[in-house]
């Protein structure tokens, strides 16, 4: 086991009703900033549910945060922050909305001439934050439960990620109830963007470390058995909420303590959603598979543990084959070709950018910008 | 899965010579009271350790924690805070260790007349505390990652715990080196107690949550395969480490989030500790398989699943006989009568005791003093 340093400081109120705690939580002596996407909120009930648990606080609502959230929109928000005096932000969303709260809970209080150096340093120039809260209703990112953000510069086309302890939620309220309405394709996204966050912590080499494997395989199962239930029966309460809070486990950085990461296929789906517009949970089971045939050799002791106990088989390769399986099962393609994407292309557009940034991959730093388009022309 | 709320606040460093991280987490602006027990660290170099570490603090320091801590000890502890104006509380030790310095913490900021309210009222009454953080030398109770405390008076021979948010340590330093020169006992006593930890909050019944039910079998893996290789090898690295973040997993609330509890087992314990010094951890080991035993139609859907997934084998009997068997490799006795204990004898004082006070135990609360007296009957 590697030495490490764990903190994770947020409150999680989970279940039916739990909106009604924003009473106890929300502080009452500044306005409050309601930050949100593009209005689901009003449509299935959170909204109101919300509205009413802060009947007593000056509420100051901003909608409009992308799907991929943008700074030029955070900066509009941070402008409403500062011109109402919040003293607190409340996220209500998935993800995106979360990444886009702590971005302006930290700008707000930036006290440099540019808010962009918060992400040009990855974090590293935060010295103060709003306290922010959220309540989540798409299961999927984690980010109701850690301190990272990425947020995309439309002027440029950069897309920076930055993390502070200081941007962790205070509390988020997790009620499985309200994710009923979410669109099929949300939850197939959720479910494997939860997955890919535990296997990017787990698949990577044996490092004597069994509580975390243990509790990662833990993830991994209650995903494999309720993901299916979920997403066939939405308003399963028990299945939706097994998989809410596998997906909080799944990157709150507790199973990622003392063992190595290996990422690859997370900075791997970036490109190609820069280049695709593929949605992130799509690009990241699109390039799993490759980087585990191309790292087969130094990964195949994890996949072979890995089979043996979640999937009850003997060899990493059948490991590897029931894992598309399972993503297949979930109405998730595996393939570029399966979106009309030119495979040797993709290859070629990926490994230009990676050379130009001398970017290498996985837990070895082996995966050099030629291994990167292997693994791509490897997903036709 | 049921509602639940969950917050650990604190931070843990975990691995070797983590004990230098003191300097860049313990305030400087006060002076620091250094708790400890009976000297051990003097010993074994841990306190050396300390005091390089804090060399730009002023330190006080306050030996002589019992093993089950005395209200009356820590008064005295209390004293020296309040004339020395110390600003933080650093226990280095054991759960006994702990459980002093989150008295101490509390009692130091409590503005009644009578300290004592904070243990009668179980901690309802606590308003303020100051910071504290710790060293553990002794992986066991979950102390280190929890706000729970339990402390004996002398002049009434009560015993009676408190749970504060406030009592959390703001760090805990874990480095499993640290460990090395324990006694066997004391080893095979932590294993014992995580592992009941576990078991406390798991073997009830099946209520829909996988993921938790997963995490406890996680725990109760790692410790089954490691704590036998950790007490004959006590300078094993990685088979310390693993038994000693199992046991802070055990007890830092995670898996108790949204199941049915039961703690019948330690609440019995408990008296046995009172009435024959027996250590906790073997007044565990005696009790659990009587109340399997005496729950047996309440509890075998959980015990079969446990035995399934845990030992790999089919029936709830089998799960219960394994579970003795790994106790006693351990060289954990199981039975009133190896300590001599006339269970007829020790059944009429617990049942009595617990008479008096209309305790009835267990997750459905059926357990009554009549079948607390079963159970200890079945345990000669």
């Amino acid at each position: 086991m590697q030495n490490f340093e764990f903190k994770n400081p947020t409150e999680i109120l989970f279940g039916r009703g739990m909106i009604a705690k924003l009473d106890s939580r929300v502080p009452t002596a500044a306005p409050v900033l309601l930050l949100y996407g593009g209005g689901s909120i009003k449509r299935n009930g959170v909204y109101d549910q919300i509205k009413a648990a802060l009947k007593n606080r000056q509420v100051v609502e901003f909608g409009g945060i992308e799907a991929n959230p943008l700074y030029e929109t955070c900066i509009e928000a941070v402008k409403a922050v500062r011109s109402n005096q919040v003293g607190f932000i409340l996220a209500v969303g998935g993800g995106s909305v979360l990444d886009a709260a702590k971005f302006i809970a930290v700008a707000a209080r930036y006290e440099g001439a540019d808010p962009w150096e918060i992400l040009r340093t990855h974090g590293q120039s935060i010295q103060a934050a709003l306290p922010l809260g959220a309540v989540l209703t798409l299961p999927a990112t984690g980010s109701e439960s850690n301190g990272y953000a990425v947020i995309s510069r439309k002027a440029t086309t950069e897309k920076l990620a930055f993390a502070s302890i200081l941007a962790f939620p205070v509390f988020s309220v997790l009620d499985p109830e309200t994710t009923y309405s979410l669109p099929r394709k949300q939850v197939r996204n959720g479910i494997v963007d939860a997955f890919m966050h535990v296997m990017e912590q787990y698949m990577t080499y044996p490092c004597a470390a069994p509580l975390q494997d243990r509790f990662a395989e833990a993830i991994l199962e209650t995903l494999i058995e309720t993901g299916p239930v979920t997403l066939a029966e939405p308003e399963n309460y028990e299945a939706r909420a097994a998989f809410m809070w596998s997906a909080t486990m799944a990157l709150n950085t507790l199973i990622g303590c003392g063992v190595p990461q290996d990422w690859s296929t997370h900075m791997i789906g970036h490109e190609l959603t820069a280049f695709y517009g593929l949605d992130h949970a799509e690009t990241l089971a699109i390039v799993l598979p490759g980087i585990w045939k191309h790292q087969f050799d130094r990964k195949k002791a994890k996949l072979e543990q890995y089979g043996r106990r979640v999937w009850k088989v003997k060899t990493p390769e059948e490991a590897m084959a029931r894992t598309e399986d399972f993503l297949h099962a979930l109405g998730m393609p595996t393939r570029l070709g399966d979106y009309k994407i030119d495979a040797r292309e993709a290859a070629e557009k990926v490994r230009t950018r990676f050379a130009e940034r001398k970017t290498r991959l996985g837990e070895h730093g082996d995966i050099d910008p030629d291994g990167v388009a292997e693994v791509l022309r490897s997903r036709a």
